[in-house]
């Protein structure tokens, strides 16, 4: 006997969720099984939804429920300043930190030649674009301190040389609340060449 | 900055997945956000339909599709011997494993007294009453190996006692393909207990 098909069905969407395995979906399954039938139907409706309501910001490439999002439609933000991040959720881990308020570029991934992603699959004409119309006196590269990430910001930094802009990175070092003998050998080094008189 | 709207919906209903905390249904969420709209809208009915279609079959409280499920539905079984499982996802183990012919009476649970689930939380008054409809000849318990599905399965035998049935429960033995060398002591001595001539 295999599994009645409705339930086939829903492994099978389950399986496609980020490190969900075929024995964590069927388990999900017959969780969503045994749910009350009102809080199925809601996580159904707000799947739905979520592709309805959310799309990519024209200008920032940002997820946003309105036209143009939250953050580019903020007439009290910095303008001059611009943040270039990976990914969405880099926005919100700065949003809920604070402490800045310039604008931010969402290039929706990285360059990875091993797995074929170029600057082509970026979001990056669209930050020329924005960096042409002239308004932008600072361009903070913020992408991910990993290989990747790197080769990212380096390119991004080339592109960008010619522009009358100024290129910073945000700074490598000990993490907050961090054990020094925890911390690893290049984040010390980076920590090391990036001290500051006192 | 807090989600948008419709984000922070579905990630509210993807926490309520079993082993899914606030990081992960953040991960899921925005994987959900990239994939294809056809997969999701996919997702979504594939919930709605697993609530719709499925239901409990009124004889043995195995999940079905049809109004009576398809194993007791089957006439090819053997009908009187009676499985008693825990959940229906034993039942699929046992079906996928084949080798077992007769009928299942699913109990949707076990005795937990540590967390307030008594008899009454389990299927089993329609269990008495399929016994006193009289076929049943032999009543094999397979609850799980573990302490609540044991006391489950011996307070179900012990209620089961006045019937002129045979009531056995599963072997417990060494796991095939196992080593020795791996196996918790308690099942070994299960195994040394439950040997058999060669």
């Amino acid at each position: 006997m295999a599994y009645l098909k409705a339930l086939e069905r829903l492994i099978e969407s389950l399986s496609k969720l980020p490190s969900v395995g075929k024995k964590s979906a069927e388990r999900m399954a017959f969780a969503i099984l045994n749910m009350d039938e009102d809080d199925v139907l809601e996580f159904s409706e707000a799947l739905k939804n979520v592709k309805e309501k959310i799309h990519t910001c024209p200008i920032c490439g940002n997820y946003s429920e309105e036209e143009i999002c939250e953050i580019c439609s903020d007439n009290t933000r910095d303008t001059s300043k611009l943040m270039i991040v990976s990914y969405p959720k880099d926005v919100i881990a700065f949003e809920t930190a604070e402490g800045y308020k310039g604008l931010y570029h969402v290039l929706n991934g990285v360059i990875a030649p091993t797995r074929g992603k170029g600057i082509e699959d970026l979001n990056f004409t669209s930050l020329i674009k924005r960096i042409e119309e002239g308004n932008i006196k600072e361009v903070i590269i913020a992408t991910n301190p990993t290989v990747e990430g790197e080769t990212t910001g380096l390119y991004i930094a080339k592109k960008l040389e010619n522009y009358d802009i100024e290129i910073t990175r945000l700074a490598y070092g000990l993490q907050m609340g961090g054990a020094l003998d925890y911390t690893d050998s290049l984040t010390l080094v980076r920590a090391l060449e990036g001290r500051r008189k006192l």
